[in-house]
């Protein structure tokens, strides 16, 4: 199998890629945010798109063309949104990546560039989609943009990144645990998050609660929580607030400001006191969201723990028809 | 004052748009999000972007220059971020376009090119920000991409819209006493939608009822749904579906096929049940959110009643310092 080094280059030496576009479902639509985010923010040259997979293929962009990037990812490789949404852009020339942890499903084929990755607990995080992601983006930067100058500050966050994330772990487990013994019968919250690390707000809501934990919660950008959701704080609503880094972190400053004053039961999560710093300032914010991510898994495996509500239940998903 | 049609024909005099960005907070970012939708699937030639106000003025796009078209609104016409975004990208010889109700506030002024809208309830839908905005969009596809067949169409729907709307409000006034009546006390909801109209599934929730009735709930796109957040579904927990039109209504009939099954307590709001159909299909599902927009009005202020919580008070919002 081709590194996903070797997967870039084959492709930009054939085309000048003007679109990227990350398309997915659930939880590996929030892997493919902060690229998104990374490319919106730095590219002089590329527009970046994130958006459910099946979006792409019912009402498809005019700039899917040979110059399109399409970078799908499923879990399972047969999610049919990613399986439909990588034909439909190979029929219009787009060029495809897909991610995936099993080898021999409907995604792995060669003409969507299959990267395999695994999920195993001690792989490391620039072998899990967020980090091939930063891989795959980074190569891209580097042989488009002349003026690209974060080429090894971002090698540098891929080298550091794991150490940082298994610190974090074991930092917060004792919090985790207290956090579920207090609020393992609230029934609503909120998360918010803001930057690329936005995603992690969705996912955390989305997959490790609303899916794992049929616990009920909503997702919130933190500077928007200022123009309308903030009037549901009080002193009984629990908030989960991840400050990230980067230019965004304003948003949750301020968001963590208000809720001192006006809440009382609320959580923050800090990339900057987990060590996200020890990546350079240029671009730790889109190492946040893996470290967030890993955060995530802690808690609710606290909140599992203590609800007895195994992560793995499911009423629907794979059980039933729809 | 110029029309909204003179200040585009003016800009497009100047400069070729090539990139068009949304920027604005809360209720005024939902009334932006139709342009978004709609440039993204349309145009041949322009890219767009949507997102909170201040995140462009804390991470500038490099695709901001005078090529750029920015459409900012502010209701009060004084919201800091909008001002603050308005001012740094016409550093970069972007093009501004600045929507407000208020005369004389502070994103009234020459460079941003000023639309003063009336929000009256006897208003005409072409008249407010949404209708503003695709009388804008169609005249900017019209004078700059020749294939573009839908200038018409749009006509049509501008001139169409407001009959649509205010048939629909009578149509569904008895429903949402009935909604109210049986819901008020519910403790939380799920507000789904897709396409377009997700911007009204987001509306819904952070304007109409975490704002306005300090009510939790959560916004959902109707595909992500069956990625994760369905594992919620039950007897007991209260769902709203917003079915819009076009290709993305396939994403809607899924999940209101999924919670006929497996929920109980479920308001579905059909756009094409309460009238949107006699705009032409090539082009409603860019009015369904106009529609939709005052479905929300509606529910709420059923809502207000039962509940005798004044859609107007606020504790935090121009009450305190934040």
């Amino acid at each position: 199998m081709r590194t996903p080094e070797e997967i870039i280059k084959s492709i930009v030496e054939k085309n000048t890629i003007k679109d990227v576009f990350f398309a997915a479902c659930g939880g590996s639509l929030v892997d493919l945010y902060p690229g998104y985010y990374f490319i919106s923010k730095e590219s002089a040259n590329m527009h970046a798109h994130w958006l459910p997979a099946r979006e792409l293929t019912v009402s498809p962009s005019r700039f899917l063309n040979e110059h399109a990037l399409v970078i799908i990812c499923s879990h399972s490789g047969n999610t049919p949104e990613c399986v439909e949404v990588g034909q439909a852009v190979l029929a219009k020339n787009a060029n495809v990546i897909a991610f995936t942890h099993a080898p021999g499903s409907a995604v792995d084929r060669e003409d969507f560039n299959p990267i395999i990755y695994d999920w195993a607990d001690d792989v490391n995080q620039n072998e899990k989609p967020q980090g091939i992601v930063m891989r795959i983006l980074n190569e891209l930067m580097k042989a488009q943009e002349p003026d690209y100058d974060k080429y090894e500050d971002v090698l540098d966050g891929l080298e550091k990144a794991d150490g940082i994330v298994r610190r974090a772990e074991k930092k917060v487990l004792n919090r985790t645990w207290l956090f579920a013994e207090k609020y393992y019968e609230e029934p609503f919250l909120y998360i918010m998050a803001s930057g690329a690390s936005y995603s992690q707000a969705y996912g955390f809501s989305i997959c490790s609660l609303q899916e794992m934990q049929w616990m009920n919660c909503c997702y919130l950008h933190s500077g928007e929580y200022f123009h309308g959701p903030f009037e549901c704080t009080d002193e009984n609503t629990l908030y989960i607030l991840m400050k990230g880094t980067g230019s965004a972190r304003v948003f949750d400053e301020r968001a963590e400001v208000f809720l001192k004053k006006y809440a009382r039961k609320y959580e923050i999560i800090d990339a900057e006191e987990l060590g996200i710093g020890e990546i350079k300032d240029t671009v730790n914010e889109y190492f946040a969201p893996m470290l967030f991510y890993q955060m995530t898994v802690s808690y609710r495996t606290a909140l599992q723990n203590k609800r007895q509500h195994p992560l793995d239940m499911r009423r629907y998903m794979g059980v039933v028809e729809y």
